[in-house]
């Protein structure tokens, strides 16, 4: 297996990536961007940490290293660009990031792509990686939807393909046929806690859930950065909201920390379901 | 003029209606929503408090009244059907209103503008009691978006116009091109709340104000009852998220309190602007 640079931002995907690559013996080195990456975490592996426009230092790094093929994985928030500190390569970049920006987040994770791209790096996605990292069709867990919780389902699906056709975010909160909320900046968590606090009247609450939280990657983005993503804390984000489940698009949202969602979802009594779009 | 039954749910819009007709000399008598419209402010006018699914007692004071004509204004969230305590016209109504509820906010409000029309009154819109209620086009006040902000002020446009043809909500925020927040059911004031706080690397601030709130009636909805509004709170809560101001289609949106919304926006240096749709 040729040997992976994983460019390392926040959260657990990057940290399950490189176990997984240890796991199944794949040689990893880890970029560990500077106050983004979880560093205690990725210590473990052979790696340097970068700041995040030192783009000379960080391909100077993974080309020592010897690897041919890297994966963006993890969060990582825009930047405010004139406070950044880039080194010369980057400083070259970071004029096309900017104008890319002006695009959209989509424009901008594929000008990334692009730079890694030309310097001969294969780009892979995290779900490329490891094989059952994203989300099966079908109920994960114990707990199926009932046929009139389809309707739900499907509504947050389609809102949530809506939002992701606009390059504004990849998720939406259906109940009773309501579209309670949709997701841009703010995060999934940050849109879960919202539905916790709106009127009683519109939304099920824990012990009497009902409507769906769906998830699903923008239809024009490369799917190789940026999945979305579905964890414990997605779960029980739409337990305290008081939602019946998650829906994600099979295949095309990834499962953080599979066994820990399972035993989250079969706990607090919700559904995790796969769907397959029909979108070509 | 014929005596307008004004239908009163919570916030300052019934007041500013019931206030307009008294000062040109218009008979009003007023339906307070018991528990939801505003009862200290709305004492001084004629009228009776009726619980939200007495619709036969609200039918006949309107009758005995003598009014021809009725007008639904202000906020009337979407109740717990379950726990709605109807008289026997009610009873009729709430069937119909639960389905016409399942297809969105438009269809349960068009519902409900057909009982009163069934009845034989005449629905007005509140722009059409007050003249200058709505925003007219161009600049409110004396500060005007410049050249380079007109970007984000037809992103947000066009978004609000997205999110309402799916009839979600009425409001968007953008700044540099990348779209902040959707307003589904929380509202625009928890909407701007939210965009204040998002990293400071993804939106302007107080003094470094950039962006735009957009505000649009969805196209499908009945223009007579639910147009989106900008108040005070509007403008102030703008100003909090760091936006550079406020643009809304003109004479679709009502501008609450016109003296101290442009008060408010001259003070804060915000502009609020009126844009005309393109659409048919």
């Amino acid at each position: 297996m040729r040997k992976l640079g994983l460019i390392a931002g926040a959260g657990a995907l990057p940290v399950t990536l490189a176990q997984q690559c240890r796991a199944v013996g794949r040689p990893v080195f880890v970029i560990r961007l500077k106050g983004i990456a979880d560093a205690a975490a990725m210590q473990p592996f052979d790696g340097v940490d970068v700041g995040l426009a030192e783009l000379g230092k960080c391909i100077k790094a993974l080309k020592a290293a010897g690897c041919e093929t890297v994966c963006l994985a993890g969060v990582v928030k825009r930047p405010d660009w004139a406070a950044l500190k880039p080194d010369l390569r980057g400083v070259k970049a970071i004029a096309g990031a900017i104008r890319a920006a002006r695009g959209g987040d989509d424009a901008l994770l594929r000008f990334l792509v692009g730079e890694f791209e030309s310097e001969g790096f294969v780009v892979e996605g995290a779900h490329e990686i490891v094989a059952d990292l994203t989300l099966p069709s079908g109920a994960l867990g114990r707990v199926a939807p009932t046929a009139d919780q389809m309707a739900d389902i499907q509504k947050a699906f389609v809102v949530a393909g809506e939002i992701g056709r606009m390059d504004i975010g990849q998720g939406a909160v259906v109940c009773d046929g309501l579209v309670l909320a949709l997701e841009a900046q703010e995060g999934t968590d940050a849109m879960l806690t919202r539905c916790a606090g709106l009127p009683r009247e519109l939304r099920g609450e824990p012990g009497q859930p009902k409507g769906a939280l769906a998830k699903r990657p923008k239809p024009t983005q490369d799917q190789r950065v940026d999945l979305p993503a579905i964890g414990v804390e997605t779960v029980e984000g739409a337990f305290r909201a008081g939602l019946a489940g998650v829906v994600g698009e099979a295949r095309k949202v990834l499962v953080l920390d599979r066994a820990g969602v399972v035993e989250a979802a079969d706990r607090l009594g919700l559904w995790v379901y796969g769907l397959i779009s029909e979108d070509p």
